[in-house]
């Protein structure tokens, strides 16, 4: 391993995310959880509690970090994504409305993705890199993502490692998730909408993270944990969530890293080459 | 933090609650279920074994606790109330029949609070405060808690601490609730109707929440945990909250409560401002 | 505690039961599930592999167990009650088909019960005891128990202590059961029919009924364990099995019965009084 | 136990086995999900990054495996199947497109039976053993797996230790699996098609698995487990896939076999019998 790839000597790579959705997921399963009280005050704590609570332990910490927001969500709450970057931490795009690609036509795809580019426009925020809502990505939407002048994505799972994407617009760093990063899986529960049955221990989620995470410093890969203020922000988890990033900070051979960061270090590693994206499969 | 701050110099409050639905949760999913018998006897074990049994825990670890009851609850059932009460607890209004306001118009939701008060009324009960059926407040909820006279309502997941809410009837102190601090997600198994399909060990449950209660006493929070007695009454679950309790109370820095008494301090609470709630988000 | 009590000086009483119902349940779920082959070995295993197992492990371990046996399953393997009565066991009614009293009409439920008595009666099974198919008895169902002389039932939730129900056809003991306490919940997994979606370790499961197992001799119940031989007939579940029963004869304070032999003691207990079912309870 | 038995003096045999499932399950339960990028490359991880990582594992640890790959799949990847065989593990039929045969008429299960088995015929690999999609088998699906000539199956579940099926077309032995025994139900998560709802910690899954070894090494059984390269070939996962390897070998008296080489010695073990399939059985 050279000095110029994306691992720059680590055992593995950090990116430390959260997605600040708010309620918007719970609005785009239907317009009249706008009523629900109970509802709207579950999604209102991730930005209103959580962010804060997020932002202060990262700064004890030390480390960066990136949160994805949708467009409508910075608009509604004007301060939040530049609460965010006067931190130093990175904020990119999560759709305007969190609906997923393969839920829209491309029409509306597009509009939706112009429309919260618009807003952080308006806001004064730079954006390099974005996440599908629900990842839902389509075929046609990382090109998308470099039309409109991005470096990265990071909604796809063909690897652990990040890749590069060669679009007929440009060239993206692909970030992987995975559905065992993220803290929906492990805590979210809400009956109507569903959106989860199960609430996990963070004694259980902790274990699993770092599980992964140890696997990943063995292979060489990229641990891109997804969280969501509404359910990272809560105090069992969030302490968690903290002792998860002191065991990586101890272990001495992990690098956090802010996504835009990662993505750079990405398109410019000489041992990762662009491929375009292959035909969907044909299936009998 | 000053002394007449609601936490009284803790690191977090601590608000045992039970909510005796009885048959009430099961019926409202279908009258037809007062038919089946192991359903109703799973349900009538909430009442009849698991409150005498909880009532004796909370003697012999002398912690007060809050027993929100469904008004039908009561009246069924016309000794049980008063058995709380005598015992040095509160009894808190919890709907008349288990429907959740959303799933009401704001008329039937009128009738049903008003018929509640009416119960506890009759049974010389004095109510200061509601929790929705479910949780399922809609944003006309708080109004109507406030009309009732009432002084405290905790239905609501904006945040882990108490906060102050105004209404056009008079000013609520909101004592939040959550889904990771309520045995049901941990314990509850009904296939018909359905009520949840995982049942955990207390062991589980009691780490789950142990883990909440620090992070609580790290960032000074309410824990306000809610309680079945048909689920958490049962030998090997009430033995697990003994010990969280037990644990609690070694802390030493944690101070149990009824709501009705920390609803007082929220109110009296200088630092804390009373909001109107906000207008329902609007979506695109 | 005097020594006529049906708890006899012990802290607590077990009774170990296995409910073979082989096919029965999915057949009841569907008949055309007959043609596949993969779900009707998922269920044979547990009277062909199970109960051979189950039984041996008793032998060793030297205690007594009770086997609910749809009539059926009985008739379809004509030396399997037969094999279960000579190790010194008791065999029990469990329906005819496995289907739930409250999905049957009163005339269908009456057909199905006798039915399986004259299976067992053909088969010189003397039967004094009845479970419910999916526990799912209707309010006229112990009387129907009593008609046919039996002494106890064991599918109601009202208690987690034996108790009596006076019936207009005779006096039942209910020895009650519990979600917590059956194996399905922690093990079962089909897609179709969907039977359940979560496997459980072993030791998550000896963990949970150790707990209940301890509590109950705090609180003086019955352990009333509800296992299928197709699901803790498997090597690594019926090992965690014989650790809990070997954990429970350690304690020296739990004792093991049949259970018509607790069924008896139950009724001839003074400090029990029967008492007629209620009404079922009358909703808004 | 004689030395010509299955077991070959070890107290118990384990078949590491793997489906290479790619994309086929997903496309299978819609074909309009191959537009969905990110389910695609959620799948296509475990050929492209899960099946280098595993065949790497074993090589470290010294111990074959099987590969169980739909002919579709083995199509499309040209290479995959030869890559397994040239690391001197085996590879064997999962069915075309990966349909279950219960969702097939028998006319459509012979057709994608002959058509995976061309795939393999022109790729140059012999065949000996087949597991049905989903384990679905149908009555007549072992006769045809004997019709074409192979040893044996691996989707039933009538016990835990190998049998011999007798067919009109010849003798198979049946090395069954177990829903216990697989990862897809510890791990899988996609929401849309649903494949699963839960993601355990491999702390969890190792420590499931390992009991049910132990179980089987005082039972004598065979420890047919089952993995999918897109769940297990995660990092965090295959380490802890390794340890449990690693404890098995430890354990010295476990057998690691191909599936092929232990159907060879079942179908030589004179104290097995084949019998044929039993009628499915008749249910009122």
């Amino acid at each position: 391993m050279t000095t110029d790839s994306w691992l720059g000597g680590a055992a593995a790579i950090a990116t430390l995310t959260f997605d600040v959705d708010a309620e918007s997921p719970v609005l785009a399963a239907g317009a009249h959880y706008a009523e629900h009280l109970m509802t709207m005050t579950h999604q209102s704590y991730g930005p209103d509690v959580g962010v804060p609570r997020v932002l202060d332990m990262l700064d004890e910490l030390g480390v960066p970090a990136t949160f994805f927001i949708p467009g409508w969500v910075a608009q509604a709450r004007p301060g939040l994504a530049a609460s965010v970057v006067e931190r130093g931490h990175e904020v990119a795009h999560h759709s305007y409305a969190h609906r997923a690609p393969t839920s829209m036509s491309e029409q509306e795809e597009r509009e939706d993705f112009a429309r919260a580019m618009a807003v952080f426009a308006r806001q004064g925020i730079e954006i390099q890199g974005h996440r599908a809502a629900l990842w839902g990505s389509r075929w046609q939407t990382p090109e998308l993502v470099a039309e409109h002048g991005l470096r990265y994505d990071s909604s796809l799972m063909a690897d652990d490692r990040p890749y590069r994407i060669g679009t007929a617009r440009g060239e993206l760093a692909e970030l992987p998730v995975h559905w065992s990063l993220d803290d929906w899986e492990q805590y979210a529960f809400l009956p109507e909408p569903h959106i989860g049955s199960v609430i996990e221990s963070p004694v259980k989620a902790l274990e699993l993270w770092r599980a992964e995470l140890d696997g990943m410093r063995h292979y060489g890969c990229l641990f891109n944990l997804c969280c969501h203020p509404f359910l990272s922000g809560r105090p069992g988890r969030i302490m968690a969530l903290r002792r998860l990033v002191e065991y990586a900070l101890e272990c001495g051979d992990v690098t956090f890293m802010r996504c835009r960061d990662l993505a750079a270090a990405v398109l410019a590693d000489p041992a990762l080459t662009a491929r375009p994206l292959p035909e969907p499969p044909s299936y009998p």
